[in-house]
């Protein structure tokens, strides 16, 4: 399958990290292993654009506290107690769920964002490694002088690989200075902005109480998307104005309907974003919201409750959410050289056995992929060429023991 | 785990068709097989409430039509081709699918139910088998007299695992004669009554203006309800006056969020339905408007798409959800034998292998059951104490001639 369109009885030849061919390969193409892909779909691999990798540790966790207030007086406090053991094993493990479901670039936001590096090049995948800012401009001075060092080597050994992004939280955590700062930062080192933004009323209403303006508005006057690149998590709650706006920005935004809908915060407008020609991605959030890192189930619920959102069933197609999964959420992360399926292209791609009882018949393929899917039909998953799980065995990373010592740090974390 | 809560580390006997005990083995208990579950979660197998099984064959099949009439003029000239084959072979797909997402009773309404019928059989798992009615009295006098005939061998076959039900199709496609025959026809001979209600805007609307009152009203004052036990199927647009109504009849509703979300009808109101006392039970509906038969999933989203409608993130918890997924479904189809785990009901049951990515750390069962757990992970699955399922594969099918088959029915039929 290609962006424009789709390819039957095809070849897909890969040479080091770029695909070689799709179609019919060339007397002369010589390769040294053979996939037999019959019954099979070959798809570019999914973005998933806004996550917290580390938040596997929560997952299921006090989730069914009676707001999300009392959630979140659950969560501070174990945040409060992680090292970097811990968030090495949560990201280790996030790693091997993101390939096990199909994906292989990530847009992370979390703390001791190297330990997550580590593991994205341990498994052997793309990431946009956020360095998450609280606070005012003095904390995100420190925070970044300190994170651009301690993340530096797994950059520069990713081969391409990792982006070091600057992720101020949210402007109700973040102060203009801090958001300033982290803007300046950005521009001077040639990295993108990845933040929340409008994800809930109360965030827009106290904005306007205290700013007198939309959090958008409010980040657009104070000069923080002047020159630089952006990404904009959840934008639930924007004006038919405000994307007006934003279509005019070098930003895309993120929608995350599972975490919006879980928590209550509503449903974007996607549907009217993308007529707008916004550049929407797609992301699950963290597992402590959502629960867990599945971009096919994403693509389903993303199709549906927006469907349920404009009551009009052809206002979100299959394609387009595939395509909000996939080139969207490159083009949104700054990886032009991934996204779809065509020669020249780096091979991240995926292999989805079709040979499903759920998936039979298949008819079309597009509304098969969003409506039809499992992550566990995902068979074997490429990146830069190269395979990082092949017959659902992730080859860079070892997922029992991620498994076992990822359970040892969550019980050590609790007795802490 | 069962209805009351959660057993850790326990034991589950099962003795020919029923659950010896929960907990601790008693020292007198000998067992034949011991199956370790260790790392797994054993509960009660998931109840689809509603569906059409054999639309397993129009899956994915023209589904971005413009508009639903445009959709619906692609699949009736489809079903209007259909023959027994075409029927059997759908069916054991769908048993199959059922199984492998968990599910041991399905709630059926299509044609040549009889085929429907022997593929449960085959499979070894429970249905309502509705003889679905559309017209006047004098065609549903016809059909069920030639249905009930047809269905006979199977059901007499089935040990207690099928049930014969009388399913007009809906208000607008079944007469005021032909509904109060099937409540006659099902009065007599004890069998449920199961039918559409309420499922689009449309539908009300029209019904307003051609009787003077509601789908809801229009069957109670004709006497639809008088004496019978009822599952009605989707009740998207219900008014609250009508809610208490129905919490007074011996009447379940089933919520098929998939299916309303796709097609745009609207999110049922579920958590007010609850709230009233009314038993809500869970469906895939179809899978030509699912667009499969994954109750794991329908469980996510009737969550999700209900807290996003209220704005209320502990308006259907995670527990209430596996409620209307198992013992309320049981009880809408008149299976008091089954839905929960406790000795002395019938071991209708499955165990779910926890040790993956995406179940680590497990946290709250609850939780994880509802938001994180994937189809897949249905290891094992007993219906009336007999394994349907034993790691993944199915006894009473050979599901990849199922598939073979069922392909080349498909390929037949759109040739024909």
């Amino acid at each position: 399958m290609t962006r424009s369109g789709l390819f039957e009885m095809s070849d897909v030849g890969i040479e080091g990290r770029k695909i070689a061919f799709v179609g019919k390969a060339p007397l002369s193409f010589q390769a040294d292993k053979i996939i037999d892909a019959h019954d099979c779909i070959i798809m570019p691999s999914l973005v998933n654009a806004h996550t917290h990798l580390s938040m596997e540790l929560m997952r299921n966790y006090k989730d069914t506290a009676s707001n999300l207030m009392a959630w979140l007086n659950e969560i501070f406090p174990i945040e409060n107690k992680l090292v970097e053991n811990d968030i090495l094993w949560a990201s280790r493990l996030g790693v091997c769920e993101l390939i096990q479901s199909g994906c292989t670039l990530f847009n992370d936001m979390y703390f001791m964002q190297h330990r997550t590096a580590q593991a994205a090049n341990e498994g052997g995948i793309r990431a946009c490694i956020g360095m998450t800012l609280f606070g005012d401009e003095e904390d995100s001075k420190q925070r970044l002088a300190q994170k651009s060092k301690e993340t530096a080597t797994q950059i520069s050994e990713s081969e391409g690989r990792l982006h070091l992004d600057v992720a101020p939280h949210a402007i109700y955590t973040c102060t203009k200075g801090s958001y300033l700062y982290a803007h300046d930062w950005a521009k001077d080192h040639h990295c993108q902005l990845h933040t929340h933004l409008s994800e809930t009323k109360g965030e827009v209403e106290n904005c306007v109480k205290e700013h007198g303006k939309t959090p958008l508005n409010y980040l657009l006057e104070m000069g923080y998307f002047n020159d630089t690149k952006h990404v904009l998590a959840h934008c639930v709650h924007l004006t038919e104005d405000e994307m007006e706006t934003l279509a005019s920005l070098d930003a895309s935004v993120v929608n995350n309907p599972t975490s919006n809908c879980k928590l209550a915060s509503g449903i974007a407008p996607i549907g009217r974003m993308l007529g707008k020609h916004i550049n929407v991605a797609l992301g699950t959030d963290g597992s402590s919201s959502n629960n867990n890192q599945n971009m096919f189930e994403e693509m389903h619920v993303a199709s549906l409750v927006s469907t349920a959102l404009t009551g009009d069933i052809t206002s979100l197609p299959p394609y387009q959410v595939l395509e909000m999964a996939t080139i969207n959420g490159a083009k949104a992360l700054g990886f032009p050289e991934i996204g779809t399926l065509e020669a020249g292209k780096d091979a991240d791609l995926i292999i989805i056995d079709t040979h499903k009882s759920h998936l039979t018949p298949l008819n079309d393929p597009f509304s098969a992929l969003v409506y039809s899917t499992q992550a566990s039909d995902v068979d074997t998953v490429f990146c830069q060429g190269k395979i990082v799980m092949e017959h659902r065995k992730i080859t860079g990373i070892d997922l029992d023991e991620t498994i076992r010592q990822t359970e040892i740090c969550w019980q050590d974390i609790k007795s802490r």
